[in-house]
């Protein structure tokens, strides 16, 4: 029998010394291949030293369904095309809304592999090619199509059967989850690049207007809690979630640039250096040993920490998987940040603010940035570049000693969890 | 600048120690995990020291389309679930028609990155969910959905447009392609596991019965070559390409177990090394800078022949890409083992053949053993493993000193091409 030793080191070092984020939101002429050009030309510019794409030696791409979005497979090949990088190899990566954070993984491997020392990682989806009902349904195949579609399952009722569960187990309650809501809009109002850039109040106006429109006798809100809490605002979507607990539909792209570190100079003065990744699988909810908990986080995370020797405490800043708002919880909880129904005071607490101790979601996060599913675990990484570079410019965290943080990429309820941990080089 | 280096070795070796192939076919009540099960099945069987399967760290699933064809995406996470592999990271890689190869290398590359011990890469494609027309549609979005399908393209066109180009400029000729078609059905014949597992006098046979059924006169066929020449039996399908001209639409799974190469010998007695790999894009055919030959799999090929250090006339024995016989012409000129143009001759000298000089397609190709899109590259290097280690049974390939092989996996009309190169370890 062969020891087994899931907490290796990578051969050689990898960091991130580069990345790029289009536009996210929902851009009707706009196709797959605009989308994730525009994330390539924000790398270009924000190049310190000239890059030439030339250089790159392979790439991956995070992408959950091109297929069925827009009918268009294969889209490793054909970006590498749109870019003009062929023959530079490339390769899709989906793992459902985790295939960013996938190739993410694909790429450290390739060049720790000893194959490659400059590897392109993007992530892409354009999701409103498609009428919304229609986008649902597709992103329902990313959950399990023999035990739970076929019941009428999609994924706001499946992440409400995990609220559900951590509001029965522990002292959570939807003021919780509304402070989540807050939290990452209040985030994604310093984000020029999210899909909600802009304050909750303004979103008020919005919903206002489109009420006035349709004829309604509009309410008066005093401020956002209040707006949240009103049902005519803010709906149900599928109990105990309401429709600001739930991600907008994107279309989104991301890009980040990977080197052997040794290399990492050559391209930018504030390399991040990937110190600790960790990838799971988990049971589909259908079948999950328990509800409140993914257990493809808890070990996904325990492989990152141990890589990276160090232990949850010492993170300082994360982007999460906020699909929905149960998700940051349940993600606060899983990664060891805070103990099972802990999330809940830690959020009464702003703990996790902007300003806080442990900031988590400082770009808006899926909830305000917006979740192109593919292309959300690719700016997650650019996110925690930015931060840790010092160049996340209005929501830049002011931290001294800024220098440890971490994203997590989450496919299905739990189905796929990838835990990455990045050092400021 | 910084020098490119696109030729490396892997930072630790890689081998080959088990595969499992389903049953190849049209099975109607089986669906994507009955049959990539039974590919598992199959690794499990023919396991000399009884694999435990909870030993693998990583997978990795080539897959096309299971979204389209059957309504499930994240199907990484979906099948660890199903073979109980539960929480060992699995990841879904598509590159269009070569998903498989591209899977392969994956593996490969987790294993020589260090992270990785024991890696399974398998491929599964179940495509008789929908009708063939559907299929064929379905099939569509491996090539350009901006510039090539709503011209009205789907594959058999695309490929005739390399038929036909080829035929122009060299001396190839329809009886050239339907020696592909004859000789790889001779060797589907002797594999047990091929969706037309007998000789082409059998399906003729199937082929009068049919016609039978719908009234039809049936014409005398002396032989295969009478049988293949007449329109009535082998209908055009695009001109040059005729039915017999092109692989079925197949249900069909395969595996590989790939380990760091100095444990290879407590999985079996007869591993086989993974000495060189290569991977490359090229432009959609509309865009092409030639319609004959594939720059992807000749840049894939000069990766893959540099880092193994041989060159092409040391290959004793390939698996290639005939999704189309043009294909496998086009796959024997690209990997350098036939001069452009000189395919032809070749095939009419019988040295690709079983018995030949380099037996090709031993398997029976994707022409005859069938071509379940995402699963076919790992078919591909269960024949290479099956062949290298003496286990091919009746068509065992009678050659002293049989050692390197070679396996061309192709996306599209070459818009991706890998390359491997095997060592009997």
């Amino acid at each position: 029998m062969i020891a087994l030793n899931r907490h290796r080191k990578l051969a050689r070092g990898v960091s991130m010394v580069g990345v790029g984020v289009a536009q996210f939101g929902a851009f009707p002429t706009k196709t797959t291949r605009d989308i994730f050009s525009e994330s390539i030309q924000d790398l270009l510019n924000r190049s310190e030293y000239g890059l030439n794409i030339g250089e790159i030696q392979c790439g991956y791409i995070g992408n959950f369904s091109a297929d069925r979005f827009e009918g268009q497979a294969h889209l490793g090949s054909i970006l590498a095309d749109w870019i003009g990088l062929t023959p530079t190899p490339f390769t899709r990566v989906e793992n459902g809304c985790a295939s960013g954070g996938s190739a993410i993984r694909e790429g450290v491997m390739a060049i720790a592999s000893g194959l490659y020392d400059i590897v392109l990682v993007g992530g892409v989806e354009k999701m409103t090619s498609v009428p919304t009902i229609q986008a649902i349904d597709n992103l329902a195949a990313v959950a399990d199509s023999l035990y739970e579609v076929p019941a009428g399952f999609t994924f706001p009722g499946i992440y409400a059967l995990v609220a559900k569960a951590h509001m029965d187990r522990y002292e959570t309650n939807l003021e919780h989850l509304m402070k989540v809501s807050i939290k990452n809009h209040h985030n994604g109002s310093l984000n020029p690049k999210a899909q909600f850039n802009m304050p909750l109040q303004d979103l008020m106006q919005q919903r206002i207007d489109w009420a006035k429109d349709k004829g309604a006798v509009i309410p008066h809100w005093n401020n956002e809690y209040e707006f949240l809490n009103d049902l005519s605002a803010n709906p149900w979507i599928a109990w105990p979630l309401k429709l600001f607990d739930c991600a907008p539909i994107t279309d989104g792209a991301a890009c980040a640039l990977l080197v052997s570190s040794d290399l990492a100079r050559n391209f930018t003065d504030t390399p991040v250096n990937i110190i600790g990744i960790g990838q799971a699988t988990g049971r589909p909810l259908h079948d999950a040993e328990e509800l409140t908990s993914f257990g493809a986080t808890r070990f996904a995370a325990s492989q990152a920490y141990n890589m990276a020797g160090i232990n949850a405490n010492q993170i300082q800043l994360a982007e999460v998987h906020d699909c929905f708002t149960i998700a940051e919880i349940v993600a606060m909880e899983d990664l060891g940040f805070f103990a099972p129904g802990e999330a809940s005071r830690a959020l009464d607490d702003g703990r996790t603010s902007l300003n806080g101790e442990l900031p988590i979601n400082t770009s808006g996060g899926l909830k305000a940035k917006g979740h192109p599913v593919g292309a959300s675990g690719v700016a997650q990484a650019a996110e925690v570049f930015l931060q840790l570079s010092g160049k996340a410019e209005s929501r830049q965290v002011q931290k001294k000693d800024l220098e440890i943080a971490l994203s997590q990429s989450v496919g299905g309820a739990g189905g796929t969890s990838v835990v990455t941990i990045y050092e400021r080089g």
